[in-house]
């Protein structure tokens, strides 16, 4: 079964919107038993979309569109897949009541209560756009990625798993601390046992996403088992690749109080555990201390400790960690600094060199230094994954 | 002129990558008077390749792909394009050894030194795909961002210039504390004077990205100007919708010194300020405050501030500020506090409820109060670019 993704809109033609809807469909799909074979992005001109529509009705199972479903003269995606199917347009009276009382003021509304003949209507929990399907071969959906996805996830993807039984069953594991050569011999071996599966990688930065595809569920739940098995230490989550989620559920669980020092990290950590709702139950603060003076004044570490081994060290980054679990009164607490570039090398301490220490309930230091390279945005998000994982592991 | 982006590679459909190649190229050709049409999003397949140049070449006048250029067997772009022009390849030992030399130990250089015959070679300074033109028509070039965006920048756009004069002018202004409604009517009063431009706005939680695209550059450029003249106080850039980098290079030339102490926006505004290399010129460092007893004990909140307004107040916004000016030493200081949601609202203080307190060299101070609802990132991004936008109008 082949399924296409059309996403209609200029901002993604000219760059000013990501097309964030387009992996999100995909990776949903996926999860779902479903793999999106094409995606065509165009802009919202009747020739092309008509084009896009004509080729995709051609070549996949299903398709669906993303994108101009607004009650403005520029959205003309509905009327460019009736016409694609011969059909005409039909008032739906009660829609139009029911918008107006949930949007009241907003104009536009009968529009938006008009879609083509018989097309099966999807509810969007937040907008005036609802999603339809039209002959069995065509959804469409608006471009608003949270309208878009509440419609895919209430409507698009019961409709499918009635019309289309799932074909595909799709396992994942995150690792950290390892990289792609530690896992990759296991994987091979792994698709010669069982030669109807797909197991591939996707590292990021000290995290590796491993996937398992295939049709056959024993198959691919045995291998996810054998992965599971070997590396048992190291997979911090089987539902999403985020360490910071996997260190936010598992502080909240054990109710271990945390508290940072970051320095070449500025920040970044603490905004990464601060993302999630509830963050509060566990999280007490930071200090970011980017200078020589907030290091000494703020986190007390030593002027001899800054002299003697430098801002960059791993007495620092201890003296730093302690500092913050003094300050915050935490249970745990750690300190990162490091050269996130891309100036301030050295050969001794190249950029990408990152000293990070944990300390504990029981004030017991652990240690690490980072020595990846790349930009200053990778050496951060390296630096940030590593002593995340450092936490994970000390607190599981 | 039409222009194809052929986006190659299965990550992108199953969604473990986003495909943000294609809004880079997007913004990138269009920043150089090209516009992108189409794109195609594919897995790496010979018949779905071999579609898709067909496709393409027949309706664009150039295409570019992405992706499949390593030198393992799931890389057949290059044969794929060989192919489709009926090309046999052709060695190059000159890059092979070139290649021995740079990346020394990696296997698989004589596949990286062979591309199909009378391509034009672009280099690529950080790994070993080259980019390649063949017959005029179609650019190849690795998927590894950070790659693809060197031999663009180095290579493709000398070239595109060279065979294709741009044919669009695009300019853009960057406004923060607006919204959509206030800046409307003078682009449309704009579109009406000049009949052969096009205007539009990009909102994004707090900052407007202002766009006048045309063939006319005197026109484009009388348009922009009234734009300029209009919101001069508060367009903060006409290079980049990033805020903080506006912040960064006037903080850097100002020589001022900042410092924030951070309680809902948990470290954001630190982290998106320290992303920029030679921050520490005038970035001292934050406070981050997530729980009372840190607002009290690192930034001096009195309790009685907290008892008597809520720490989500402008009271404590300003003793947070106060607090961060004093611990760090710094110039300005900027305290936020708010609730970040999906839970703690009331009726009072709802979700999106976020006070940023400002205290500049004089000790005066300068307040705001966030009201914009949304989900959690939202909340902490507007409240960030808000923060930053204080920073801007008070160092300016």
């Amino acid at each position: 079964m082949k399924l296409e993704l059309i996403s209609i809109g200029s901002e993604l033609l000219t760059g000013k919107t990501v097309n964030t809807n387009a992996s999100w469909i995909g990776n949903t799909l996926l999860a779902n038993g479903y793999k999106l074979s094409y995606v065509q992005t165009i802009v919202d001109n009747e020739q092309d979309i008509k084009a896009a529509l004509e080729l995709a009705c051609n070549r996949a199972d299903f398709v669906i569109t993303t994108g101009g479903l607004g009650p403005t003269g520029d959205d003309i995606t509905k009327a460019c897949v009736a016409a694609h199917f011969g059909k005409t347009m039909q008032y739906h009276a009660d829609i139009e009541q029911e918008l107006d009382k949930r949007f009241p003021g907003i104009p536009g509304h009968d529009n938006q209560a008009t879609y083509p003949e018989g097309a099966i209507l999807l509810k969007n929990p937040s907008g005036t756009a609802l999603g339809f399907v039209v002959e069995n071969k065509v959804v469409c959906l608006p471009g608003v990625p949270s309208q878009m996805k509440a419609i895919f996830e209430i409507g698009v993807l019961p409709y499918l798993k009635k019309q289309f039984p799932p074909e595909y069953v799709a396992r994942s594991v995150f690792i950290a601390g390892k990289i792609e050569n530690d896992v990759d011999p296991t994987l091979r071996e792994l698709e010669e046992k069982f030669a109807d599966i797909e197991l591939g990688i996707c590292p990021s930065w000290g995290i590796l996403s491993v996937y398992c595809v295939g049709k056959n569920t024993t198959h691919v739940d045995a291998a996810i088992m054998e992965i599971e098995k070997k590396f048992h230490d190291v997979i911090f989550s089987t539902e999403s690749s985020d360490i910071s989620l996997a260190v936010h559920l598992l502080l909240q669980k054990k109710k271990c109080t945390l508290a940072f020092a970051e320095s070449c990290t500025g920040g970044y950590i603490s905004s990464q555990i601060t993302q999630h709702s509830g963050a509060s139950d566990y999280f007490l603060g930071s200090v970011i201390t980017y200078s020589n003076e907030a290091k000494e004044k703020l986190v007390n570490v030593a002027p001899k400790t800054l002299q003697e081994h430098g801002a960059v060290s791993e007495e620092t980054a201890k003296e730093m960690a302690s500092g913050a679990k003094k300050a915050l009164g935490s249970d745990c607490a750690v300190g990162i600094t490091g050269v996130a570039g891309p100036l301030g090398g050295t050969d001794e301490k190249p950029v990408g060199t990152v000293w990070i220490a944990l300390v504990n309930k029981e004030n017991k230091y652990t240690t690490f230094r980072c020595t990846r390279g790349g930009d200053r945005k990778k050496i951060i998000e390296y630096a940030a994954n590593t002593a995340l994982h450092m936490i994970w592991r000390e607190c599981r």
